[in-house]
């Protein structure tokens, strides 16, 4: 019998994502759940849903830099701020999506850890390339399998499936056809899988 | 010596604001804290900060309604949708303004519960004279007070404090200087107030 699938939509720029990566495979192994990544860009993702980033709103932004450290703090994780922001993840998505299901979740954390926890610019190829290269991964065959089409496409059909389910913002996560939007909901997704939330 | 304080900016048309509501007296008591409530005028702040509600971005608004469920049953509380959403909480928050501290937090707590708990439009003055008639005080009284320069000043003074603090929506928490955004973050609230957070 397959375990319940939590879906991750997850795009490295995203902090609060970052932080939920720290998190999920506790509480997945917690619940006998398995996590299925998928790769986004949520600046689409934004576009398509008519939202924005939330520092768009001034004050939110400035909300927002402090509270992703009460998190860290919180949850006991590294977190630096990136030297930019909002990097672009094209490359980092791209290769993503040129991974194998089991390449997968450990180099989408470990990406989001370059960014959020060593602050590495992560729009780079090199840095990309570096990131997979040190989970021995072929950096430089990846970087050339992310300019195939499939990559492109597969990455553009996942996040047009994410906004397609309703997606608006990163993270989310889907356990079935219910959706959880944040980090802030781990505890939701977690009483969820436990059947406590049933009407 | 005083114990600390938890302000908190509410506004009952606020869903996250009610949820919160629900949980924050336990919260406040078992980290010996005291509960400063400051109405202010939701609308008003977002125009000020510039923000907007969650349900201007379509999708958002969709899972908002899903989600508060989902929270409503994480909490173990009553959440009815409102008959009117977004309603007009200027009278329900003037009145707030014309009564003494010690009447504040049952009123404050009644008038969300009304409205998100009952369903009631507590846009009506009928409706917050009854709520505050159900608590024991004079709601006639109370509405004509409600209309004195005195209550319409410090509903707009309290509102002002709030965005000048940095306050971009509800419900929002400050513990001294550190401000807390949302009913999400009453875990990190409970984490500083016991120190746990601290660099």
């Amino acid at each position: 019998m397959n375990p319940t699938a939590i879906e991750f939509y997850y795009d490295p720029v995203s902090p609060y994502t970052y932080l939920a990566s720290t998190q999920i495979k506790a509480l997945a192994a917690r619940a006998g759940a398995e996590i299925v990544w998928k790769p986004m860009l949520l600046g689409k993702v934004f576009e398509a849903a008519g939202n924005r980033m939330p520092a768009a709103v001034p004050a939110k932004g400035r909300y927002l830099f402090q509270d992703i450290k009460l998190w860290a703090r919180h949850y006991g994780v590294p977190l630096t701020m990136p030297t930019v922001f909002p990097a672009n993840s094209l490359i980092a998505q791209r290769v993503a999506c040129a991974l194998s299901a089991a390449q997968l979740p450990d180099f989408a954390c470990a990406m989001m850890k370059a960014y959020w926890a060593e602050g590495l610019d992560i729009s780079q190829p090199e840095v990309v390339v570096a990131v997979a290269n040190s989970l021995g991964l072929d950096g430089a065959a990846l970087l050339a399998a992310a300019q195939a089409p499939e990559a492109k496409d597969k990455l553009r059909a996942l996040t047009d499936e994410a906004v397609s389910r309703g997606v608006f913002g990163a993270p989310t996560f889907f356990v079935g056809t219910q959706m959880f939007w944040g980090n802030d909901r781990l505890p939701l997704i977690e009483d969820y899988l436990a059947g406590k939330l049933a009407t």
